[in-house]
């Protein structure tokens, strides 16, 4: 998940003077804000200040970001059309997001990883499709279910785009990646397979020309497990309303990420505990699970609740010697 | 699902003239609104126009419904006072919703079965908490994690109310009762189970007193399937999100209800069709299985999908004698 946001009073600071589109623009920006979290906390890896939606800059789409409705995307593509008006675009148009992967990368100097990530076409789309966020993904669904064939183009361009614009993140420095599928649980397991299943493979066969490992998160996808996986990934990153150890067993042969409910980070430390260990004791203790929560930090997270989910993983990971 | 809506001219000529909430006081309105799906369509039952939320006005939340935003609840239940306060309440005071009951069977005249519904525990608290839709269901969790002596009251008074009320409804006249929790698929099936099950459970028991068949209805439940099944219900109802065989299996000794995406309304022909015969492929002709949407329909929705869907049923279920 993006570290940085709200909830971090220092991310508040630099947002005060800059917009997440001036963030995301300025490597300096973005690399301050990639390793504030990296400071604050006790955490295993960083992973880069952008957003899933910065493609659409260079696809002519036009981005901006409301405060309290969420992204607005000014050209939504819809027809076969709009479609094939998108120009020709490369990894080298999203320059600045490869310039503050190689900052961050050299600022980290090794104290920890550093993860680069992109959008999966099915979300990317359905933004680009939708103008926005959706409740229904109503628009998304029509083109999918009434032009199969400029649907398909759509992806396809999409996969192109974001498989060479992870492999360009692998190449700058990032030593993992991470493919964002959010929406993709609005789909039936069928309509996946037929509509997204061989765009997102595409996307992930591109990505991994550049040999790092990569996770393939979406939320809501528990009957698409096994199909996610078949698209790929090395890890599948699952949210809270799939017991651990039920994901896991579908798919024997994956890591896997997650599970806390981000709602739990405000509940009493009791019942945050209980939460914790119950996810440490589905994974079992196997290599492989990389502790996270199964959606993204809620604005209203106090930071001790971070602290103390950390503080609760390395107890149970790492014992300590007895005195 | 509420059948008659937004996308019925009938209904929006009504909508003209009365408010939602102005149509649900009035069983000769309800009456007329609940008939129109039945002269329109060749449908096999009735359900009553009301809403889950009436519940809200007895209990003196405040209730209104806002074009485009949804319902608003004006005094939000947060607090151990709050929830103390609550007045007590009885399925006669809502008597309205029990005379347009009365009424829609007598115009039925037998012509089909009448369904009578409620809100799910979990679903009303959840409007009660949040005051409105919201997407990260935040307020709620706090509430069931942070206080769970208060949230059990709650949801303990809730069951008892929408219990007897289900069960007056079916004395009113309705041959089957639907329980709604539409929004339960955002929860765990770990925090499912200890915060929501015993509450469904007593409403369904408490229904069942009158003796006739409940649909138990949510959205996003394909890991929760079981447990919905151990709450009660003789049939569950599934979204589209899970092929409908693979959630059968989970339900051995239960009917089911589902599943077609409601998107597939404005779909073409081929497509809607290929998903239609998809669903009657997977229920395989076994009796128990109620053909629907897995969620309501949408306001953009053309009634001519509505009758195609019915018609593509038919044709499988009762296939005409050669000529």
């Amino acid at each position: 998940m993006r570290q940085a946001g709200r909830y971090m009073k220092e991310y508040q600071a630099i947002r005060q003077k800059a917009s997440i589109l001036d963030i995301c623009h300025t490597p300096e920006l973005a690399c301050e804000v990639t390793l504030q979290p990296v400071r604050r906390f006790d955490i295993d890896a960083a992973i880069i200040f952008a957003d899933i939606l910065l493609p659409f800059e260079p696809l002519g789409l036009g981005l901006s970001f409301n405060e309290g409705t969420g992204p607005v995307i000014h050209k939504p593509v819809r027809s076969a059309e709009d479609v094939a008006a998108l120009p020709n675009t490369a990894p080298g148009d999203l320059q600045y997001v490869l310039d503050a992967v190689s900052l961050v990368k050299q600022e980290l100097n090794g104290r920890v990883p550093l993860i680069g990530f992109a959008g999966a076409p099915f979300t990317l789309a359905s933004y680009a499709i939708e103008g926005g966020s959706s409740k229904t993904f109503l628009e998304t669904k029509k083109l999918m279910y009434g032009d199969p064939e400029t649907w398909h183009s759509l992806l396809g361009k999409l996969a192109e785009l974001v498989g060479s614009f992870l492999a360009a993140q692998a190449r700058a420095g990032a030593q993992a990646l991470q493919l964002f599928d959010s929406w993709v649980g609005v789909l039936s397991p069928q309509d996946y397979e037929r509509f997204v299943l061989p765009h997102t493979r595409r996307t992930i066969r591109l990505s991994k020309e550049a040999g790092v490992p990569l996770i393939h998160f979406g939320t809501n996808t528990a009957t698409l497990l096994p199909l996610l996986a078949e698209a790929g990934g090395d890890v599948i990153g699952v949210d809270w309303r799939i017991p651990l150890d039920t994901a896991w067993q579908q798919l024997p042969d994956r890591g896997i990420q997650g599970n806390l409910d981000p709602a739990a980070l405000l509940a009493p430390d009791e019942e945050l505990r209980t939460q914790v260990h119950d996810i440490l004791d589905r994974a079992g203790g196997k290599p492989g699970h990389i502790f996270n929560l199964g959606h993204g930090v809620l604005p209203q997270t106090p930071p001790e609740a971070l602290d103390r989910v950390i503080e609760l993983v390395r107890e149970r990971r790492e014992p300590q010697e007895p005195a």
